[in-house]
């Protein structure tokens, strides 16, 4: 579906756009865990966080017509953002549609990068209804935020950079959630070095692609808060492509807790001087809780620094979780 | 004495040791300031501040017969861990002198990056004395913090990558203490676009450079505790480079105070999601404070993120001070 010369074409896409991020070792989980632990810092991918690499890869695979005409998405956080920037960058219009429930600093910040929100209904549902009433009569071309081909190509470069940057790793930790990510990054890793172990890291508190695997097709969760709420969200049970490849691809899945989090995001900030959002912490939350006890050099991808900071001084004041620290 | 030339060759010389650090247009300082305002990352820099290009391009000049006798340095801070980082890179011996008094963790940092940390006396001039006898009785080269003309060269390499990474700037603001930095990225700027203006940020507890140039020539001042204690310490009173170079290329010196410093730590934080220490925030300080009213676009450089992480929390819970803090 997928294939690797996919990625190798997006990379080159997309070059000009992205950041390659860097990978450093640390010093202080490597003491811990025993082996050498690296971490890439896709935290400080423009934007914030590494949705630009598959929005950007998507958008410059559009013809001049399509870019006109406009690309639209029902995403307020990273992917929104993402997705904004990348069009703004290649000259294309932007829509992205939000309920009247999203909180104005989200509205404000879409806006600043350039692109129309639209604010529809009063949940993401209504949302998304808007993104596809647009596609079917206004010829506008959906970016979705993970179950695309070119979104997954994008998100597969880090697993480029991974093999060039790291070429000792032999287990990569990456969040899961909707799967582009893991996707991507698993189809790029065992293309060229099929030895590799990719494990997804999700939060016990509605991890639908676990469910999902566990059932052998795509099932819904109940959305809980979490820390990590940008891993939050179903699989979408008309899956095209992340749940079959995540399935195939992916050694294992582990999840973590709200406390496990929590530990994560203080580890990010007190040893590594890292603000990182609780969902782009859970591979050193994984880690630092002892969950995988790897025998030889292991890469945690780290992404997203979009959280609420009133709720990151809380954590790494000692809250626990949401409830903790509300 | 420091010609651009010479900054030329050391970029091309430290080119594969250290890392060409990403400019980003801050969002929330350019709605603040009324123009756009940029930050270059050098916190961002292996080991953590811009110390390592100097020290680099100082190890990677010397000969081989000098790399096996070694480098030495009394720097237990970002000079000291950059020196120490560069020496091993390159398979130079590196000893590193301290006073009995430094505190065991700096000890360990600087052993963990490979160097000998030699214990000698109980004062920072007790160091720089065991150094001076290693260079007398052992030919071990010194490589001093910020007074050598290596040194600058390596530094200055920021200026370079700054007017190519943000070719509109027309002010930029960097950290000044004893002066290598801010001598180094004014040679380069200077000899490629005299029209931007340089402006030196120090703090106002103990700004040795600032009082130097009032008095005409290299004076000491008191040592004060600050929260940008990267920045204390002299000028020396042997000054061969830096003093006329600040004196002769700067624009402007400006001296923030220990709340202003702290409420730039603070928008670091929680407006860039930037872990950065005192010294590295006082241009963003000086910024936020309003102390600069530039016309056109500007840079502040930012660097160092070697901190007391305690202290760290403290400040961004809103402590004004290290006694605000204590």
């Amino acid at each position: 579906m997928i294939a690797l010369s996919d990625i190798q074409d997006a990379r080159r896409r997309i070059a000009g756009i992205v950041r390659e991020t860097p990978v450093d070792q640390s010093e202080s989980l490597s003491g811990r865990v025993g082996v050498p632990v690296f971490l890439k810092h896709e935290q400080r991918q423009i934007t914030g966080a590494f949705k630009l690499r598959g929005a950007a890869n998507a958008v410059e695979r559009l013809s001049a017509a399509e870019r006109a005409r406009g690309v639209a998405a029902a995403s307020t956080g990273n992917h929104g953002r993402a997705l904004a920037y990348a069009a703004r960058r290649t000259g294309a219009r932007a829509i992205i549609a939000m309920s009247s429930l999203v909180p104005m600093n989200k509205v404000k910040a879409i806006s600043a990068l350039g692109a129309e929100a639209r604010i529809v209904g009063r949940s993401q549902d209504d949302a998304q209804r808007e993104v596809d009433r647009m596609v079917a009569e206004e010829g506008i071309v959906s970016v979705p935020p993970f179950d695309h081909a070119d979104v997954i190509a994008g998100q597969g470069t880090i697993g480029l950079e991974i093999l060039e940057q790291a070429p000792e790793v032999q287990t990569v930790l990456v969040p899961l959630s909707g799967g582009g990510l893991i996707a991507g990054i698993a189809c790029a890793i065992k293309a060229l070095r099929p030895t590799v172990r990719i494990l997804g890291i999700s939060m016990e508190r509605g991890a639908a692609m676990a469910a999902s695997l566990q059932a052998g097709r795509p099932v819904e969760v109940e959305e809980l808060p979490t820390l990590a709420d940008s891993l939050g969200g179903g699989v979408g049970h008309a899956n095209r492509y992340t749940f079959s490849m995540v399935r195939d691809l992916v050694d294992d899945v582990i999840l973590v807790s709200e406390a496990e989090i929590a530990a994560g995001m203080r580890h990010a900030y007190l040893e590594e001087r890292e603000v990182v959002e609780g969902a782009g912490a859970v591979g050193i939350a994984a880690l630092v809780a002892g969950r995988i006890r790897p025998s030889g050099p292991v890469l945690a991808l780290v992404s997203g620094r979009n959280i609420d900071m009133d709720l990151h001084r809380r954590v790494i004041a000692g809250a626990d979780g949401l409830e903790d620290a509300a």
